[in-house]
């Protein structure tokens, strides 16, 4: 097992070159914190990482959940680690003071959540997914539920889910069955759930589902849904805890991702199941989508953690692993070097650097916004709104989709010993493949960013996006070495704008299904743009660091940002041009095929 | 598990309308079949394959091999199976019928190989690796070792593997220390070998090793390797087993693939591991040749056959899992549609139905050229030789490294359920990862594509080629339905053609490891044009089919043909541009990183 998981470097130099993550202390509502603060809390993620988490990773993956009498078990350290995580305050980081959290800005803690999803994304979700259901019901529940869930949630007691999927409603949010039924102060729940993360283990004393669930009578489709806190037990005021018919009908045994456990669930099999009413009925959906937005930001940076993990591992093996001589050495007498010494392994670790440091960039961009959104107000804050809500399925998508390929190079680089369970990255490999699924689709993040995102009030996101890109771009023009790639940039993102005309075009002459046919490509040109404005970023913070006699050492990693930035526009930037040629052909195949034809 | 793993009838489209196999029974060699002997061959081999191995792909993968005293056991219906193949005759399908072998042409048993390794790769190995095996006796060795080993191989009865590989050269095979000592008739052979598939199991009597090693005193490097054949147990003239002092060492645990046990095998332990030499000393790995090149074909077989089917059962889930409605429409009360309604997961399915079936047509030109180099003389001998030579790192690459993308796609296509154990695609998913690493890398195919096959024999090869998809592009310009694709493969092989004249440019003034740093890119390249040169073929022949007035069945079936056609046109071979700019733009980035680089 390699030691290294992360770069600690890399996150300060995200944090402080990058970005200006100092910039938020100077609001009201992180007045409280400072760099020393931001450092500590890194340092301490990283340390319980470390020490807890990465030691138990293969484990997980090799003893995953059982059912045992209705319950399921899962590893024996969950339960610690979770108390462990509410001790620390890591479950209520971001949440305001007022509801016992630390209010600490997103974009340190998200790179916490980068730390842990490194060491082991299994062990990770378990207090992440209690965060975002804890975070929901502050927002939008009663003082009662405040108080009755949130705090034995945020200390690692009980654990926190989201049910949205429903066995014949996966990314038709609109045709979920479950129902809930007025009985005064509480309703009857009766439905069934699949795909919940975390519904049910014994490392927690009870689950708290955020459920939606239709209430009869309302509206018909997603107008008609609301949002439902529904325990595994019930809380008596007395303390005690009865059974809330909630029963685990199976588990699901996975390719990865095998540490947490997937859940189907069954409510109200006896009729006694209870659900609360979190905010008003009907409005459930748009509650959720906090949620849903939190987790499709954090399923981006789960995606670009295990591709971190997967790239130090193949970094590792390639320093140290001697196989064949330098092009052109005929002599076979002479000694074999390591394999980093091959331009097509360096190759190969240049595109998971590049991956997984670009998608790490853009997830704490949208973290950043999402800061700003909470700290700040007027058109700064108007601003980061926007742009966070039109680069959400980016972040996403980019990391979920890359990250796929990027272990899979992981996995090429050790060779025949990548694909044996030796060594980390077959797990990697298997463990990043759920991100292009759960948390909605690439294909519905496609249509979420083309056919609401991009058009929504009158393209104004995209028009932000796109100062944004030019700003940056401008600044690159002014450093030498940086100018070309800017202009590089700037010629991608002319035909990103092009395109995005194009197919605005096109849906108003053929309507929404040939506009949205290529949504999935569209969104993977706009995930190129994206991190190649990020690497740009990183680019000209490197630039200004080398400008600052730097260490040797810094001098390194800066070298390396240099080298994975020209990688970036020299290998990855291009792929735009295939996906333009594609966008703007105008040949509708996939329309026009019939199912039939299929048939062979 | 879906029924359907093959398309039965897109066999006979590539066999006799797009390829015209029934040409080689004109040859003398091929003399005793017929069309209908083709026919019955690959029914019979649908059924074996039916049968025997699909029934247990699920359950090879789930019981896979283990280490009992030394020996390995595997699932138990591999020994009826090797016999039964044995029994089939399918073991010596390829082999002259003066060996025993029913002299098939390879483009008919490899689509047998194809039948069986859709339906079960793991399970379609053990025969593969006997039949390479015997071959290699057969083509090299002695009078006494064909009939003391082969006999008992293509029965089934003993099992025959490629040893190749050491802990310490992997890819560099110049680096082995496997020794052989003569000692009279025979060599003590001493060393570790590992990733040797299949190295010892208990449904075979014996293991026959064709092994690399080196006799001391022998030219350092390649040119000091010989083969030998090294036996686990010794068969002695009154038939009796002797044991050879072959350990395996290990069996390693494997993210895919796993009906197969992959071992490590120490000989000479005790001092007394004979080998028998093949042909002559310090020729073995050109011997070795003839089995990896075989070899290699049989990889990108094999992905093939694993990608065709996922796409089955991807194409079966699309057609009944309703999902969604129609895009556009708002009412939630109608009821939902089958998945494969909409245009994004129709796209998902034509990239699929265009990466398997325009690999296999690909395979079964190769195979068709190997059998013209068997059959024919003079210069249709000469060029398909060379054509084949240019074409296997190719076909080795190509279906390999998009299999992983095809696969990948159908678990896109199921969702959630895709990444669970519920469905095949996440084990066809994990078997076909070690297809861009086993019998070399493609980075190793890269180097051999761009760095030999390709400026051997002063460009012959390569020159041949582009003579093959310039008639095909002709031919494609006089029909109205491929025209546009015609002049759109026209302008990819004209970039083929420039990348090339560049890269060996950059040869000459900047030397090889500058040439071949991106090799693998290259051969990324080569590979999308040849298959749109396979695609092209196959849209001609479509046409043909349908000028004739075909059934209702055939219509939808060339339809089908249409579109992937179009799919691949207009989604495949626009990459090439990316590629393209990157081969030519001349920043030799990952030349120039120096490893500490990395560091950070």
């Amino acid at each position: 097992m390699a030691d290294k998981f992360i770069s600690r470097r890399n996150l300060d130099f995200l944090l402080y070159e990058v970005l200006d993550a100092e910039q938020l202390t100077a609001f009201d509502y992180y007045g409280g914190h400072n760099r020393k603060l931001f450092d500590m809390v890194i340092d301490a993620a990283a340390k319980l990482a470390k020490d807890r988490l990465r030691p138990i990773f293969e484990e997980m993956d090799r003893q995953g959940p059982v059912m045992e009498n209705g319950r399921v078990k899962v590893h024996p350290a969950v339960g610690g680690i979770l108390r462990e995580y509410g001790d620390g305050g890591w479950i209520s980081a971001s949440l305001p003071e007022a509801h016992g959290g630390e209010q600490l800005p997103d974009v340190v803690s998200n790179l916490c959540r980068f730390i842990f999803a490194a060491a082991n994304y299994s062990a990770s979700i378990y207090p992440e997914l209690s965060a975002g259901a804890a975070h929901l019901i502050v927002s939008f529940g009663s003082e009662d539920l405040n108080s009755t869930y949130v705090p034995a949630m945020i200390s690692g007691k009980w654990q926190g889910t989201m049910a949205l999927t429903e066995p014949d409603a996966g990314s038709s949010l609109t045709d979920i069955t479950t129902t809930a039924e007025p009985a005064g102060d509480f309703y009857r729940i009766c439905g069934t759930k699949i795909f919940i993360s975390a519904g049910d283990h014994d490392g927690a004393e009870n689950v708290v589902h955020l459920m939606l669930a239709k209430i009869p009578g309302g509206p018909p489709g997603v107008k008609g849904i609301s949002l439902f806190v529904v325990p595994r037990l019930r809380p008596g005021a007395d303390g005690t805890l009865t059974p809330n018919d909630v029963t685990v009908t199976q588990i699901f045994h996975k390719l990865g991702y095998r540490g947490a456990p997937i859940t189907e669930l069954s409510m109200g099999e006896k009729g006694d199941c209870r659900g609360y009413l979190v905010g008003e009925p009907h409005l459930g959906l748009t509650y959720m989508f906090q949620l849903m937005n939190e987790a499709r930001l954090g399923v981006g940076l789960g995606a670009t953690a295990i591709a971190a993990a997967a790239y130090y591992a193949a970094l590792d093996y390639a320093r140290t692993r001697p196989q064949g001589r330098p092009m052109g050495e005929k002599d076979p007498t002479r000694p074999q070097v390591p394999i980093v010494s091959h331009a097509d392994v360096r190759r190969m670790l240049l595109f998971q650097k590049s991956v997984s440091e670009g998608a790490l960039a853009l997830i704490a961009q949208c973290s950043l916004y999402s800061d700003l959104v909470r700290a700040a107000d007027g058109e700064t804050a108007e601003r980061a709104a926007l742009l966070l809500d039109l680069l959400t399925p980016v972040a996403k998508t980019y990391p979920s989709e890359m990250g796929v390929l990027s272990t899979s190079s992981a996995i090429q680089c050790f060779g025949g010993y990548g694909y044996c369970e030796d060594f980390p990255v077959e797990q990697h490999y298997r463990d990043v493949r759920i991100h292009p699924i759960h948390e909605g689709t690439t294909g519905i993040q496609g249509m979420d960013l083309l056919g609401r995102k991009v058009v929504m009030n009158g393209g104004r996101a995209m028009t932000l996006f796109l100062e944004e890109v030019k700003t940056a771009i401008a600044q690159g023009r002014a450093c030498d070495r940086t100018a070309a790639q800017a202009d590089q940039l700037e010629a991608a993102l002319g035909s990103l704008e092009q395109v995005t005309w194009y197919l605005v075009g096109v849906a108003g002459e053929k309507g929404p299904e040939v506009f949205l046919a290529d949504a999935t490509l569209y969104l993977e040109l706009f995930g190129i743009v994206t991190v190649a404005w990020q690497w740009l970023r990183q680019a000209l913070a490197a630039e200004k660091g080398l400008a600052l006699k730097p260490s040797p050492r810094d001098r390194q990693f800066y070298a390396g940002k240099r080298f994975a930035f020209r990688y970036f526009f020299a290998y990855e930037l291009p792929k735009t041009l295939a996906l333009v040629r594609r966008l703007t052909d105008g040949d509708p195949v996939t329309i026009e095929m019939a199912p039939e034809m299929f048939n062979d």
